[in-house]
């Protein structure tokens, strides 16, 4: 048994069993393996950036790690941008990168580059094997890195004389470290405050955003007073009909410190503190108010869906219904608007969907909005990378199957990646993709709003993606994915319904 | 003045006239100043390997630096593949990477990154401005490291309050260090070696390849029997009629090996000694005989053009005739393959081409047979990183005006930066893009068979760009560049000759 053997069988036996790749050369004896070994479900994407982000949106609905396949420091630069944005979804994830075998690497061949210099930025483990021998002990380290609570990337490079040579031994699965259970003493603390009645709010994140865990807050929240938010930007909310509807903190600074004006008690859910996404000349930073205090309860690490749950009971909040979400709309007729497509979001989501939400600056109505709709999950963009929606939607789909996935998608971010509706088509994935079709970065000409600037020439060169227009029905479909134009919201709705009748992909272009 | 503005105004008075985009918010303050102060030109890429690729074509055609603007840790992750492309080209290129504000880093917002820590491995220097009062000095020094002999990148990482901030100084342009003479010692040591008639082989690299300096590797060559090889991958080499043919280092092991057999003496020109580009079990890493002795004629920093005349006459070298190249050829018939459109290249390429060469496994055989040419520039990938060519293109286009550019661009390397073609059609550029389209990963297939490997299932999933085809004119359409399908060497000719009587893009899909 090889090096590239050893890895295969570790990582089946550790549960890793999908490999999003793009391999090269110096993957070629990782590649034979895989035909050779049963049982991994290997997909091909045309660029390492829908790679990385397909394991994300993986990760995100299984909650285990799937494996990534790069070539050489080059290929996982390709995919930095989102194994960031997996970094802050707390997603498990192993990278497998081949490079030049160990004793070629002096040599400073064309490719050679600095793969763990690269790698360690956005990983909590990286480890570059040293021989065959410990390829497979080394794999199975690597996916138990991953598998920590929280979720964490772990980098395993694999020289190409460490993947061939012979030696190979299958590592035996690791131990994974449960999240922490929260200490009885800090649940009384927490209790003791919210019962003082002062203004309180948790702030939750990660695992907290299922559907047992917000009832558990609900039940804080209508017992004390206390209010709840989630993150600006969140790996996965649980919402729709019998959900309880949660808002998140808001992009723009003014309305973010509307939302903590008058706090005296920040509660933090497996959250960090909350922050401007980037500062802004005389505007803060931190978004609590500066005589609020901070309190945690529970870290990252540690059980916030348990702590939920415990606290509640530790307050002997009684269970409450949920308020009322009303009747499912109507899908939205009249002009196109972001309150109009979540309407039709709202009206035509299938039970169980998975919205991934990159839909940047169109797309910030579009949460609150639809909120009446089936129990869905909702997946959205966690490190501001653009360029992870359509990838994320790959993930999310093979992970998730029988679930319709929609994309909400702003035009200039899908360009970043849109080799993803290939793999999306190859695989006949069930996303529908809804490219919210402005022909700017939008967000951009309102930050340059923000600093006082009118756009002249040069600015609107550079924050205008017309001229010449994108044309997305024809972009699809030269990968293989069908597609049609929307200019109306009642063409969106026709559009939109159509795709959940039928499997595999299909892109619709809204005309803003 | 605020830092912005002192950037600007440095960068233009250091001689960096245009700006490969792609901004963020964090740039919004610097796109403002360029919209204030006139003298750059911006070019706006979708996604920012367009952006660093563009910027090489253009330092290789302009011997200058571009600026990129790249949007914190991420935008230079994307960008990343193609900068380790341009360092080996040894390109001159200076990265403006904004960032968030000093004060707002620690915060940690989803943004964040290790900027620094990304840049290092491609940068020869990496500097975070540290105030809006150092803005102009930092850029200054940036352009001269970028500029020094031989080119390399300069990344100057821009925290947002360094740019908005007031008290920008103008930075003064710094002597740039021209590249070192070689020392009469060494000329006079080379050349007797040379003389003693022993199997000799010139190395040459960089400056070394351009029109002149062949010249002078010739008569070196014809008066002392020594063979000429250019690297493997150069950054551009002078070609066609009326230049020195000149051949590379195989990329094949074996060839490679055949091509060095026998020799004594390896005399380097600006390149390091010949290697693999990858390993492979019992093959050499090492191109060079074991019993052959390596010398330096020039170190990369070196004026090597200027080393080769000095040396022709230091050896009394006479000028001499080139060898005839013969007519230039008819166009091919007949059946398609590599020395079919090599054939057709050379019949058609028009006086003063450039040639961008992306063409992986089908390319081995275009560059030996279209030397017959009219005079033309070959651009190759330098570092290995594919998706190089169409950014690559731009750049040349930017750089040379009224030179056409040609790419010979394999399909699945197309497909890493196929963002590209939508610049191409906005600055109307006269690029035309030979898709050579066999819809496979041709060179992996090639490779699993060298480990022993028939392809089965699995291996076929990750190397077949099949199921679904992907449509070239359809991608190029979506984005505004006009395309067709050749299917045949006639097709090719004729739309080739079409696409030279035009001006803008135009890419040919050929159906291999």
């Amino acid at each position: 048994m090889n090096g590239a053997e050893s890895l295969v069988h570790t990582l089946l036996a550790s549960g890793v069993e999908t490999c999003f790749a793009n391999p090269g050369t110096s993957e070629m004896h990782f590649v034979a393996a895989l035909d050779r070994i049963p049982g991994m479900r290997c997909v091909l994407g045309l660029f390492e950036g829908v790679v990385s982000g397909a394991a994300d949106g993986y990760a995100r609905m299984t909650g285990r790690p799937a494996a990534t396949l790069l070539h050489c420091g080059p290929g996982l630069a390709n995919a930095l941008a989102n194994l960031h944005n997996a970094r802050r979804a707390e997603s498990p994830l192993v990278n497998i990168i081949g490079d030049q075998a160990s004793y070629h690497r002096p040599l400073d061949a064309p490719l050679t580059a600095d793969t763990e210099g690269w790698a360690r930025p956005v990983s909590a483990w990286v480890r570059t094997a040293g021989s065959a021998a410990r390829v497979g002990a080394d794999a199975a380290e690597a996916v138990a890195a991953a598998r920590g609570a929280p979720g964490q990337i772990a980098s395993l490079i694999l020289p190409a004389d460490t993947a061939w040579s012979e030696g190979g031994v299958v590592g035996a699965p690791l131990a994974v470290t449960p999240p922490a259970p929260v200490a009885p003493q800090t649940l009384r603390e927490i209790a003791r405050l919210l019962r003082s009645g002062e203004p309180a709010l948790l702030l939750l994140s990660g695992a907290a955003l299922r559907e047992a865990p917000l009832l558990a807050a609900h039940r804080i929240a209508m017992a004390t007073g206390a209010r709840l938010l989630a993150r600006m930007s969140n790996a996965r909310i649980a919402r729709g009909a019998g959900r309880l509807p949660i808002e998140r903190v808001a992009y723009p600074v003014e309305q973010a410190l509307a939302q903590m004006a008058g706090l005296r008690h920040l509660i933090l859910v497996g959250a960090p503190p909350p922050v401007a996404f980037f500062a802004y000349p005389d505007k803060p930073g931190a978004l609590q108010p500066v005589d609020c205090a901070v309190h945690v309860l529970s870290r990252p690490e540690q059980d916030g869906a348990a702590a939920l749950a415990a606290l509640a009971d530790e307050l002997g909040a009684p269970a409450v219904a949920l308020p009322d979400a009303g009747p499912r709309p109507e899908p939205a007729r009249g002009p196109i608007g972001p309150e109009a497509v979540a309407r039709t979001l709202a009206a035509l989501l299938p039970d169980g969907a998975i919205v991934v939400d990159e839909s940047v600056s169109f797309g910030r109505g579009l949460f609150a909005n639809s909120q009446g709709a089936a129990p869905h999950d909702w997946l959205q963009l966690t490190g501001g990378a653009i360029g992870a929606g359509m990838p994320l939607a790959i993930g999310a789909a093979i992970g998730a199957p029988g679930r319709r996935v929609i994309g909400l998608q702003a035009d200039g971010s899908a360009m970043y990646t849109l080799q993803a509706l290939w793999t999306q088509a190859r695989e006949r994935l069930d996303v529908t993709t809804i490219i919210l079709s402005n022909r700017q970065y939008a967000i951009l000409l309102g930050e340059l709003a923000n600093v006082g600037a009118n756009p002249g020439r040069t600015a609107l060169d550079m924050l205008d993606l017309g001229r010449p227009d994108l044309d997305w029905p024809r972009l699809a479909g030269g990968m293989g994915v069908e597609a049609a134009r929307a200019a109306s919201m009642e063409q969106l709705a026709d559009l939109l319904a159509a795709s959940l009748r039928r499997s595999g992909p299909f892109l619709i272009e809204l005309m803003l």
